[in-house]
């Protein structure tokens, strides 16, 4: 995790899954394998904090130290648990394998630890419970591979984290918006959330998305529910139809749920997009029930040939055109006998603009039976965040077409 | 960034470029908007290490406490500069805004610092280089949001710690590999790397890639880089042509490269991709120079509609076969008139596997001037890891038919 190549994941699970409890992350550190800098780590964290949680370096080589840094941290000793050296010897001798001889000290346990069973890997967690310097402590060693981290966890170490942290009513509530920018957002928005000095607001925002994060405690767990449903609602009502989803679900679901429950089905032509606004959709699963397909027709031949846009549109107008959004969105429903077609053509850059067309630009076009609407839109940004825009604006017209 | 919502980037980011100048990272915390633990937190940070990087909290509310809490740390005085102050309010003005008076914290600088302008933002980073505690120190407060931070990094900061770090000759290799297991390479190549004692060796794994960095330091630039050269060389000969890139690039870039080399353009077809190969292909800028686009079939009906796969084929094989992967292969090349055509049909699951045909069962073919060659595999893993995994085997086998 000192490297540049690994993104940190596990901390961010553990802090969603601790604020669920009521428990605050008040601080996150990363060390290197060197007792000296672990033991003194794992001595502060004690000293800050009443539960600490301890990801990684219990494997089976010299650089992997949680186990001797945390016992000598609580001046506890480690011996070499039987049971679980005889469980690695088994997990070894079920693939054919004997196990060498640096693997038992996977076994050793801090004295007075709960051995956590690790179903994904070698190395078992531990769990202990007690007064270290004077004061109640909770100490958790868990695997540092994030799919073996979250597997323990969510067997063991949030049941015993429960029975131990003192019941918190904590209600969270999150409105996602599609196609209004952060700050035009914020200010909407700000002077409701503000009047609640109970709830805490966090607001993040991503290419043409924004979440609202609304989280409260209260003497309840239905008073602290009623709480963030009354700012939610505040700002749903001032937000208007902007908001998408309530519990957290992405556009492309949204827009899911809102074709099958009219019976609809989805084609798509899309230019500058290159695939992507298909493989949001199709990234939900059951998508099939009413996605058909699409094209992606970055030549302008096969504008012509897979969505039947005439030749001589596209030069008349350039391929980057209200007419020819509308024509790629009207001509692949068409030819999919979709319920509603989508078009998206546009420059997604670095390379390819002009004055008169600039980087940036595309039209996005939503054909149904009642017509085809197109929108143009001027976006910021390098490539990837234009067409994660553009594929965004794209969802977010047809959600609004069968809302 | 002690919520569960924000990945933790700029440590990335600025690990990487500390390594290239010859720094080792030893030691990375997160801390909240609190006084007195971000003055124990700069304390330690100053006491363990002699370069110590600040980012965030540099923000103009009460809770951006970075520049008063490394004063304290450092036991020097923070003092408004005007000239920071007037390029504040100039920003304000230049859109039509007033200043608000708390921005004004924002000018406030470190005595003995040097300001840092940040183009990107109102907050401008600071560097100050000296002894505390009796010990050379360089000290560097940049803003939180990632583009502030990198260009402020790229503008001053490189050269000012380049002028004081002592000079590294440090070289680094990337090898990327296609299609093979991570345990697969590592079992060929540890023999060899092992042998280079002086060459730090780091294997990082994701669906379907492998990516194998040597690092090393010597006397002069070009003795490292022989060096890395060298064991990256016989990397590369035991691993041979699963090797596709030496210098960083993607499999898309490299896919593209080869494809303008041989002036041979592409188009596909992918079923269970959904979009995804697309959307991998068409994210290298300058790709439409060989890419002509392709047909997202998730019906049957579109695979015969935009690819031409005929009815009773899919009828009598399923969709998920080999003759169907290699009939849209066939279909989109012959349709788009392109070079080369790819088809690809599986099942990504969770649902829609059956005993016959399981979760993981992708059949990927690429059609060319010489027939049509078409691999099956079995991926393991959720929706999301099948689809990377058989975007990949597509892109690497158009890379090999070229190669």
């Amino acid at each position: 995790m000192l490297t540049p190549y690994r993104m940190d994941t596990n901390s961010l699970y553990l802090t969603e899954q601790l604020n669920l409890l009521g428990v605050d992350v008040i601080f996150k550190s990363v060390v290197g394998d060197d007792l000296r800098r672990l033991v003194a780590a794992a001595q502060h964290a004690l000293f800050r904090s009443d539960i600490v949680i301890f990801s990684g370096g219990l494997g089976p080589t010299e650089d992997d130290l949680t186990r001797e840094a945390v016992a000598e941290a609580l001046g506890v000793s480690l011996r070499r648990d039987p049971e679980v050296l005889h469980g690695i010897e088994q997990r070894f001798a079920s693939h054919g394998w004997k196990m060498a001889p640096n693997n038992a000290k996977q076994a050793d346990v801090l004295d007075g630890a709960t051995v956590l069973p690790n179903a994904n890997g070698t190395a078992p967690g531990q769990w202990i419970a007690g007064q270290f310097d004077g004061r109640e402590h909770i100490i958790a060693l868990l695997p540092g591979p994030p799919h073996e981290l979250k597997a323990l966890y969510e067997s063991k170490v949030h049941e015993l984290l429960r029975a131990r942290v003192p019941p918190a009513f904590l209600a969270v509530r999150t409105l996602r918006v599609a196609m209004l920018g952060e700050s035009h957002v914020d200010a909407c928005v700000s002077p409701i959330y503000k009047r609640y000095t109970d709830v805490e607001t966090t607001i993040l925002a991503g290419a043409g998305e924004v979440e609202l994060h609304f989280k409260t405690r209260a003497a309840t767990l239905e008073a602290a529910q009623l709480r963030v449903d009354e700012v939610a609602g505040l700002v749903e009502d001032e937000l208007d139809d902007a908001v998408y989803s309530r519990d957290g679900q992405s556009l492309e679901q949204i827009v899911g749920y809102w074709l099958q429950m009219r019976g609809a089905t989805l084609a798509i032509a899309e230019s500058c997009t290159g695939g992507l606004l298909a493989e949001r959709i199709t990234s939900v699963s059951g998508s099939s029930r009413y996605f058909l397909g699409g094209a992606v027709v970055y030549s302008n031949q096969l504008k012509t040939e897979l969505a039947g846009v005439p030749a001589e549109m596209i030069e008349r107008h350039g391929a980057v055109s209200r007419e020819v959004a509308a024509a790629l969105a009207e001509g692949i429903r068409y030819r999919c006998e979709s319920t509603l077609g989508v078009g998206v053509t546009g420059v997604a850059g670095p390379t390819g603009g002009t004055a008169e067309k600039p980087i940036g630009l595309v039209f996005h076009a939503v054909a149904g039976d009642h017509g085809t609407e197109v929108v143009q839109r001027n976006f910021a940004g390098d490539r990837k965040r234009i067409r994660r825009f553009a594929s965004t604006m794209a969802l977010d017209m047809v959600r609004r077409k069968l809302m």
